[in-house]
This record gives C-alpha cells, sequence and structure tokens, in this order.
C-alpha cells in the first residue's frame, strides 16, 4: 500500500510514522508513505501558502494552487488519481469499519490542513472523501492524518504479526476489550483472577467474554446496539440490567 | 499548564509537540511538557516493560509495576498527584466541551498504553479518567494523548492569537463551519461567491450563518439537536428540510 501526505509539516510526520508498528511495516516494504511539502508548490516568490479570508474572520486560509499541484504531482507519480482523503473536523467520524475498507486500497492521499481552513475551491476540485477522527479541534491535519495512518496501516496483510493479534481488541468486534493481567502475580498486594490461571480454557473464554460485555454495558451502552451478540450474551446481558434495577 | 506524558516512545512525542502552535506555546512558556520514557523506571534488569497476558491470547501487557513507578516520579515532581488520563479505546469518547474543561487544568498526566494493553491493576490504582479518541483501534495511546494536548493546549490562555480565532470554528459552537475563500479572487475559472466581496457586513455573516447551517444539516444532523439555534435558524431550517422533501 502506497500512502501519501500534503502537509506544511512533513518532518513531524516523518518522526511519527518512522516509529512502532507502522516503522517496522515502512522497512519490511508492505506499507510505502512519502511526505509532500505543500509549500514547495507555491507559485508565490514569498514562498506563501496562505492568505486573509474573503468576507473578514480571523486567522489565515491554505491557498488553493498549492494544493492543487502538490496533488497534481502525487497523482503523476502514482500514475491515477488517487483516492484523495481532506482531515477536517467536517467530514465523516472515522470508524473501524472504514478504516478496514480503506486498508484494502491499493494506494491513498490524505490532505492535512492547517490555520483557519483551505480555501473551498480546490477542496470541491479534488477531494474525494474527508474524514473527521472526533468532534473535537485541532491545531492542522496532521494529528488525524498519522491516526488514520496507524489504524489503517495495523490493518495491512503482513504488517501485525497475526490477525488474531486485533480480532479481539475494543471496537474491533463491537465491544469493548476486558480486563487483561500480567506478571507478577501478585503486584502491590492484588492477585491475578482464579479463573485466568485455572487453566480451564472454556471457562476462561467465558469470563472474557462476560467481562467485555459487562464493560461495554458500563461504560459505552450505544455500542451495544449494533455489537453480534449470541442468546448467551443476551441472557447475561438482561440479567446485569435487572441486578442494576435491584440496586436502584 | 504542565503536561506530562508517560511513553514508551518519547522522541515521537516531542517531534509532534515541539512544532507548530503548541511549539510556539512552550517556547513563550505558557504549556510546559514533559515525556518521561516508562522503560527507565522498570526493575527488571533486561529492561523488560512487558510480558505475555494471564489466561491466554495474543501479544503483550504492559506491567504495573514500571508504570506505577513513572506515575510516582511525575506526582512527586509536580508536588502533588496530579490528574491522569489513560489513552485507551475504553474511555469516555473525547468532546470539545471536556477539552475546554481539561484546559483549566493546572496539570495532566497522560498515559500511553501500547502492545496488547496494561496490565488492570495499575489502572485501577491511578487513572482517574480514560478518554479515547474515537471508536477505531491504534497500536497505542501516543497519537491519542498529542491529539488531546493538541486540542486543549490551544485552548490555554495566551497560546492562539485571539479567542475568536477559535470561537467560529466547527464544534466549538455545536455547528460545522461556513466554506471558506481566499486569494486570488478567480482560480481555475470559479470565483469566490459575491457576497463575501459586497462590503456588507450583515449580509455576509447572514450567509456564513445559513452555509454553517444547510452544512451540518447535511453532513452532521446529529449535530443540530444539541446546537444553541435562534428562531432564524430553526426556520431557515424548517426551509431546508421541507425543499429536500420537495425533492423526492
Amino acid at each position: 500500500m502506497r500512502i501519501d501526505i500534503l502537509t506544511l509539516f512533513p518532518d513531524m510526520c516523518k518522526a511519527v510514522y518512522s516509529e512502532s508498528i507502522i516503522g517496522r511495516a515502512l522497512s519490511k516494504g508492505i506499507i510505502e508513505i512519502h511526505s509532500h511539502n505543500i509549500r514547495d508548490f507555491t507559485q508565490d516568490k514569498h514562498k506563501r501558502v496562505d492568505d486573509s479570508p474573503y468576507g473578514g474572520g480571523m486567522g489565515m486560509l491554505m491557498q488553493a494552487q498549492p494544493i492543487y499541484d502538490c496533488y497534481k504531482s502525487v497523482c503523476d507519480s502514482v500514475g491515477k488519481k488517487t483516492h484523495l482523503i481532506y482531515l477536517s473536523p467536517q467530514g465523516t467520524v472515522l470508524t473501524q469499519k472504514r478504516a478496514v475498507e480503506l486498508s484494502k486500497l491499493d494506494n491513498i492521499t490524505l490532505l492535512c490542513g492547517h490555520y483557519e481552513g483551505i480555501d473551498e475551491r480546490v477542496l470541491e476540485e479534488i477531494v474525494d472523501e474527508e474524514i473527521s477522527i472526533g468532534d473535537f479541534v485541532l491545531t492542522g491535519g496532521e494529528l488525524p492524518a498519522l491516526v488514520l495512518i496507524d489504524c489503517i496501516a495495523r490493518m495491512v496483510d503482513g504488517v501485525l504479526p497475526n490477525e488474531e493479534a486485533f480480532s479481539c481488541e475494543s471496537h474491533y468486534s463491537g465491544l469493548l476489550e476486558h480486563p487483561q493481567y500480567t506478571k507478577p502475580y501478585e503486584w502491590n498486594g492484588i492477585k491475578v483472577p482464579d479463573v485466568l490461571i485455572s487453566g480451564h480454557h472454556a471457562n476462561i473464554e467465558k469470563w472474557k467474554r462476560e467481562q467485555s460485555l459487562k464493560r461495554t454495558f458500563e461504560r459505552r451502552p450505544d455500542l451495544l446496539e449494533n455489537a453480534s451478540l449470541s442468546d448467551f450474551d443476551r441472557k447475561f446481558l438482561d440479567n446485569l440490567k435487572n441486578s442494576v434495577e435491584d440496586l436502584d
């Protein structure tokens, strides 16, 4: 998979994606990431890429021309029009489902805005999809782009050691993950739950599932609506609800 | 404001927050950020910080001791127990409202998980708040921590040039932002909307508000439920709804 980033802060992007799992995927050649400095494409002799907004208002906007030319150069290099995602608080909120779909594409290009935003005309011309990572405001699109890359890249075949490694994670199955414990057996006076050292595989799986359901019920009941639940799961949740009501 | 980060990747964190607006807030002394390498606190002679999970399962978990001792050292340095936020997909989803509240605190400490997660016992012992940036899975808590810092830091007094600079942004008022335009007046054959160069302040503000309402209605109608709307806004939205229904 090839990912291109259009940004005013290419060094910051590189510093992030050269670390950790993404860094390993890069060095194994499974993923290729190119950061392009939008400023390199401005036709302004002072290398400016921004100007004040028409109609007044605070701050500066990024101009159309440098972004457009930067994107054209990426398309030339890839050899076709690539899927352009603009990271902005106005986009569709990112979900694990959409990240899985995007991880199947051969290439994507990510446009990072900065300052107060981007001239609408270039957005209308080149943007295929607008993604927001959540209902909050950030300084620029770089962190959202890096979040999207991290989320997508770890699902590309060969990046993580084993597909099972993410199939039980929070949000992958639509539920939150159960509590987890590692060595030592006793820490700070607290022992690992008995069931986890029982060696009884079926009981352990049952405990994990119940903890996962309980946690989702307590913290994010909204997720239960779309989770795939067995008859056993539903019965367990009904009992949970009843015990909460008894306490009220 | 002082922010401490507990992480296995302190260099990656530094590379991000030394850039852009956060970098300027740091150099002006408005914000102070310290990254602490959890690995420096392990008592393991091979500097290990992770081990396999009890009860089986893929991947490795971060152990309790190094995290606990790293946090204690931060509290000692600050001189009191600081508010510890654990970034995890199991937390409460971040909103602009919560970011505004957090920006008023004197100090916060951010715990970044990695690998498959963290031993539950240390989380129960030290975590005050668990925040998720969205319903998707990432490699570690570093990017969510950096997102949270960016979101909070820009609202700390003195970081942005003027409070107005963010008061009209998407999500700040509960609506998405209107389209924006900058020079040149004509780009790629497309001109800036007439109203924005009319010089008529009231008409410009009306246009911006209507575009903001229209965009929110089209892209994120769920946000309208909690937005603060005037009678004018409601009438405009009713007309929009009717015109959509007429088209159906």
